[in-house]
């Protein structure tokens, strides 16, 4: 018995039976789609393609959201974890119409069955697993770990919003989904919509049993409650009765959502609520075949992908694949044209309500330009380069506080960081919100708000997670990190290039908000935390990445922080890496000057070399990063001082890609540019942020290639000095003149005094830092002493 | 009251005020150690570096730790997740003496003292996180959420060990650190050792309140039991009654570990066990300044690093130093020449029962070589190259599991992955043992054993960190991962590159066996699974790191797998990362021609070029990986067909470091061996397994690099064929013919009815896999025409 009448619980079982149906013939099938003749080899795909072990319950699922979704005019999203079940997510979607509506050509009737049987995991057609490509999606369900995170995300800021979120118990393993856990410390109930997560137990992953299936009944029940949820459990084999019972908790999951969230709205109570959470147990594989030669199939790991084998040449494989698709009685599913029966249609929600149609899955549609306010008011003013210091980031906290408070009604803003957005002096944002914060707090407390838009967790794969469901779904943000320790995410931002760079490609999918990254406390001034906190390499991995996508930025003061902050805010379908300090740094642009040369992303500061702009330089200092920049900047004073009829053109790169030939990226420069910039024959000795030998792998194609010489960081890291860390890695200004001497012909020769009096400061350096523990009072308090005015 | 007598709690408290009074010595002190004379500015460092928060409650639970090590006469190690407070653990190695007995200059006196003191932190002294130069270490503290799944790894095959693991309540939050709470049910009583969490709750972050220590009591027990544990609760802020809490229930948690394992070694029980876990509740910076310029420090986030600041400066912050550091009685706890007295090491534990003293902690001093078949068992025939196909890791499979069964009574081996040994073709390895696995089983289930060695768990970070432990305390290992997928554990490995890279500068540590990746279901045999399965970036940040440690293999064929596996088995000290194909490939070279092939690292194969190898060829056909070096073969086999009198010289790389600069990499060939093998100046066309800009990165100084030109993976993704992956990417056999004819001088004429051929061959697949969804029968049935036999 249940909550479900006769004919409802008949209609409902329809729909899930339709949705099983269309799964086998997408994993099977290439024509014959009704089965309006008897199976035969050729109408098998050559290769068989596919994840059936998840997709009824994920069909459950679905049937059962229609139904809530329809009954109570829910707006409602859905993250898919165990998104490789691809065929019933499509499945589901071209029942309700929302496929043809996104792809006309495969129509919801016959000839448009087979092209959706057809194209699945077929080449030119569509991927094995839910995608970009597939409506109503925002998680792609190849590399587990990420849904609950998405779907918190999603549900950030959208109080009218169920997102419900499929985990599989494969998924529930990895350590970024058992951390995700926690996201509902940071819900607001009151601004936030819902997140209502089904742990769908069906036992297996690909060739073992679960954790969590596993767990005595009470183990699991307590670990749910322990992560802050009211467990509702649905277990079962037979449809029917799975149906009432699926029906009943999720009806009461709803109940439970809406009684949180009217007490919250209503200002009633303070204290965080216990969020339901469903646990589904249904077998792996179920309903399709018990047995294959032999071995149990159907509740085992066997039916993890394609349960029977070589169908085309096993005539036995071939009748268990027609029984197996005739159990679903397709003729009471589709009428003679293919078009799914009323019974079938009876659940689906109407329009926009849709699983399928949802414009929260496609977010960019929903999306508005954030408001960025005048430059000016924030901008440090600038006489003279290298008169005054300021902290890049602390500067560009102030403008993220202006964003933050000039979205507060709009709500579509948020800043997140692993516990470092005061380390990463961006504090400024507390006057315009709060740190995210249901539990207890104490009078000790600061800044903790329920609705707080500033998110503060110590998880880089939770800030990351959260970050990408909230642009997806139309929102703005910006990641604040320590540089060494973005590499936690390196993997899931891999898969976040690779969504956008597929949505790219699909007109259908609307621009949505770039996902921007300030990496801060980077390598050269990680001295005091040590070589663990040391590391520069996240731009490196990015740059392998869809140059389509992928910006990279390494503003060198406060005003160019400022310019590309700006740029990369305003920017869609990026992932925009901006490396940038946060320890006082010298101002060397105006915003004016600092606009124009982020523009053009690389240029000659004139102002600091001696080539006066006529004549062929001697040797180019180039430079890209803060700390690089400055050692450039003083390697450049000693020369003008010890070498003054030296001719030197420095130049500093702020837009990274700009280095790569023009046809390897979009911001590439053409050669004839590259050359008038860094010259095709004079010796470049390139000070970089990084590695250095990314210099070269971008570069290695321009004319004067042979003529650069690239220090950078080179995994000489310890605990010690600032200067002390670039010295170790020969990026300092003393190495900088040596390298000037050892490469511009002839110099040598006549600047051996020179250098002899660098490799002394070197040394020098050595005995006073191993005696004082602080840098050279010389090097402390060093500022440019050509400072125009 | 408690389990303490009065004058056992005396000593206890004592040893603790040490421990604290060395902590905040080594953050601020330079001279002056004993505080023999008043405070002065001198006496204060000139950087205040270190984390004071959570050494309070390290030193507590070390002294603790001493006290039940001493008394029940354990083998013990600590795993000391919140490692950033390195002044705690380095204060206790140097009251039990090994830090003397590790580094004599530091001796136990006041002059060691204040070398003690003036090191931390200080250029040429120590690191201010728990480090490999810290004794007793195996688990640096600077990235958190690994220390349980390191402790796990410690504790495995370590029957006799106790391993406590100190648990942070930031590091808690961690994504990595929520998913190791399972690692419990991996740990096979009978077997392993114990693993004992103590879960540090002292509220803060750096800036933040920690989600664990606000949730309700009854969450966090619910919690906890869902994990499997039964947890012990100690809390408080009065020293004396937080002793007697923790003698109580650290002796009550001992006694359970002590039960469990009687139970379980004397074969009566059968179900998985509910570990304890302790809980302990202390004050952030606990016993240092309360109230600091009116704002409350202690108990609070602002206690976590340094609590006084400018101390040198500020007369008010000298004195409340000077006061805190007496209120730790130091003349009780130092005799005048400054060792610890009698009370202070009345708990210590002699010899290696010392924490800093466990030879568990340096692994290699325990290690023994792994016992490695010949490989002529395992070599498949070779008569001749490409007669025959085998699946590589199936056969390097083979091997795994002789060790494995050569193994089962030392258990010094295991093979851990995400749930895809038998997916990686690596099934052999359940003829020797099982999966680890201690819940209930059920009867369709296979391969499940509570002794199993092989450990399937859905999360590369519990498989990478269970290494890391296991390694590292000195046994072997393999970590067999979907290529794409390792970059979720980019970060763990740069972090144990670090470790590795600093451990072998240190004369007092031995090297521990090597970390192994066997990288498989790689990047161009995934066009099942799609783009978000497609990612060969790993090859790439690794090379990035140490190139003292980093080793980078690929080998193409099943023989000379073997025998590259073989080699990383018996290595030391390396990251060892091999990526080979589970699919069918052809078998190119005999056991004895893949040994001396593999030895060499790069070779000419002679049999499959045209050049006879005794005049300077045309064109150098160069490869990298299993799939590149099919086609580049299939593109000789083109060639010799097609342009027969063109020579042809065909180059494969296992060992990717050889194509770095000598000075680089201690595998990187000299300049004249790098242009004997691909010429100074013929073209080369090099057909890589992954990015193909690594190639130039490595090879960019080389005399013949602007003659090069790389094919290999540019994120041309998506689900499809086999061969169209390669024919996306530009890798294909067509394509690098055409290379051929576009990069040979004077070729492109002669051969334009070649290179027309090649590009219809292109377009007949385009149209083929559209239309059939299976390869061109040509290149699936494609063999190598011209085997010697």
């Amino acid at each position: 018995m249940g909550p479900l009448a006769k004919e409802n619980l008949a209609a409902l079982d329809a729909h899930w039976r339709a949705a099983n149906y269309l799964s086998v013939g997408q994993i099977y099938l290439m024509s014959n789609p009704l089965l309006s003749e008897p199976l035969r080899p050729e109408h098998i795909k050559p290769r068989l393609l596919g994840h059936w072990g998840t997709s009824p319950g994920l069909n459950l699922v679905h049937t059962h959201l229609n139904r809530v979704i329809r009954e109570r005019d829910l707006a409602a999203l859905c993250v898919w974890g165990p998104g490789h079940g691809g065929p019933a997510v499509l499945a589901n979607s071209w029942i309700e119409g929302s496929y043809t509506q996104t792809y006309p050509a495969v129509s919801r009737d016959a000839e448009g069955m087979e092209r959706l049987f057809r194209q699945f995991s077929f080449p030119g057609g569509v991927p094995s697993h839910v995608a970009p490509e597939t409506p109503g999606s925002i998680h792609e369900g190849g590399e587990l770990g990420y849904s609950l995170a998405h779907a918190y995300g999603a549900a950030f800021d959208n109080p009218d919003l169920l997102v419900a979120c499929v985990i599989g118990d494969g998924e529930a393993e990895t350590g970024p989904l058992a951390g995700s856990w926690h996201s509902n410390k940071f819900l607001d109930p009151v601004h936030d919509g819902a997140v209502l997560p089904i742990l769908h137990l069906n036992g297996y992953k690909i060739a073992n049993p679960t954790v969590l299936s596993r767990l005595p009944d009470a183990e699991l029940d307590s670990l749910l409650k322990g992560y802050g949820h009211e467990p509702l459990y649905v277990a079962g084999d037979d449809p029917l009765s799975v149906h009432q019972a699926m029906a009943e908790v999720m009806d009461e999951a709803l109940d439970r959502i809406a009684s949180v969230q009217r007490a919250a709205r209503g200002g009633g109570t303070h204290s965080r609520h216990r969020w339901p959470v469903i646990v589904l147990r249904t077998p792996k594989g179920w309903t399709g075949p018990g047995f294959v030669d032999g071995k149990p199939v159907e509740n085992t790991w066997r039916a993890h992908q394609v349960p029977l084998s070589g169908v085309r040449d096993n005539p036995e494989h071939l009748r268990q694949l027609e029984e197996w698709l005739r159990s679903y009685r397709p003729e009471e599913l589709f009428d003679a044209d293919g078009a799914p029966t009323a019974d079938v249609l009876a659940c689906v929600p109407e329009g926009e309500r849709r699983l399928g149609a949802t414009r929260h899955a496609n977010g960019g549609v929903l999306s508005r330009p954030l408001p960025l306010p005048p430059l000016e008011r924030f901008a440090v003013p600038v006489d003279g380069p290298g008169a005054t210091l300021h902290e890049p980031t602390r500067v560009a906290g102030e403008l993220l506080a202006q964003v933050m408070a000039d979205t507060a009604r709009r709500r579509d803003f948020r800043v997140v960081g692993p516990d470092e957005t005061e380390s990463n002096r961006l504090g400024a944002l507390y006057e315009a919100t709060g740190k995210a914060w249901q539990d207890r707090t104490l009078d000790t407390d600061e800044h903790l708000a329920r609705d707080g838009r500033v998110m503060e967790v110590l998880s880089e794969h939770l800030c990351q997670g959260w970050l990408e469901g909230y642009t997806l779904t139309g929102r703005h943000g910006l990641f604040s990190c320590y540089e060494a320790f973005v590499h936690i995410v390196d993997s899931m931002v891999n898969q976040h290039i690779k969504w956008l760079k597929t949505s790219r490609s699909l007109p259908w999918r609307a621009p949505v908000p770039s996902l921007n990254y300030l990496l801060t406390s980077h390598v050269w001034r990680q001295d005091h935390n040590g070589f663990s906190h040391q590391d520069p390499g996240f731009v490196d991995h990015v740059l392998n990445k869809s140059p389509d996508v992928v910006r990279v930025y390494l503003p060198p003061d406060a005003n160019t922080l400022l310019s590309v902050t700006e740029h990369v805010l305003a920017s869609h379908d990026y992932v925009n890496v901006v490396v940038a300090g946060k320890q006082p740094c010298f101002d060397w642009l105006s915003l004016e000057d600092a606009r124009a040369h982020c523009a053009r992303g690389a240029g000659v500061w004139e102002w600091a070399g001696t080539d006066d702009g006529t004549r062929d330089p001697d040797v180019v200092l180039a430079c890209a990063g803060d700390v690089p920049t400055q050692e450039i900047l003083a390697a450049a004073g000693l020369l003008r001082e010890l070498l003054p009829d030296l001719a030197v053109r420095v130049v500093n790169v702020v837009d990274i890609a700009r280095l790569m030939p023009r046809g390897e990226h979009p911001h590439g420069m053409a050669d004839p540019e590259f050359d008038a910039l860094f010259t095709p024959d004079r010796p470049v000795i390139f000070a970089y942020h990084g590695y250095p030998w990314l210099i070269h792998r971008l570069a290695y194609r321009r004319t004067g290639h042979a003529n650069l010489h690239v220090r950078g960081y080179k995994e000489a890291g310890t605990t010690t000095t600032p200067f002390d860390m670039v010295v170790r890695n020969d990026l300092d200004r003393y190495r900088l003149v040596m390298d000037v001497i050892d490469r511009v012909p002839g110099l040598a020769v006549r600047a051996t005094a020179v250098r002899q009096k660098m490799a002394d400061a070197r040394s020098r350096h050595h005995d006073w830092i191993r005696e004082h523990g602080t840098d050279l009072p010389e090097v402390a308090d060093w500022t440019w002493p050509h400072a125009t005015g």
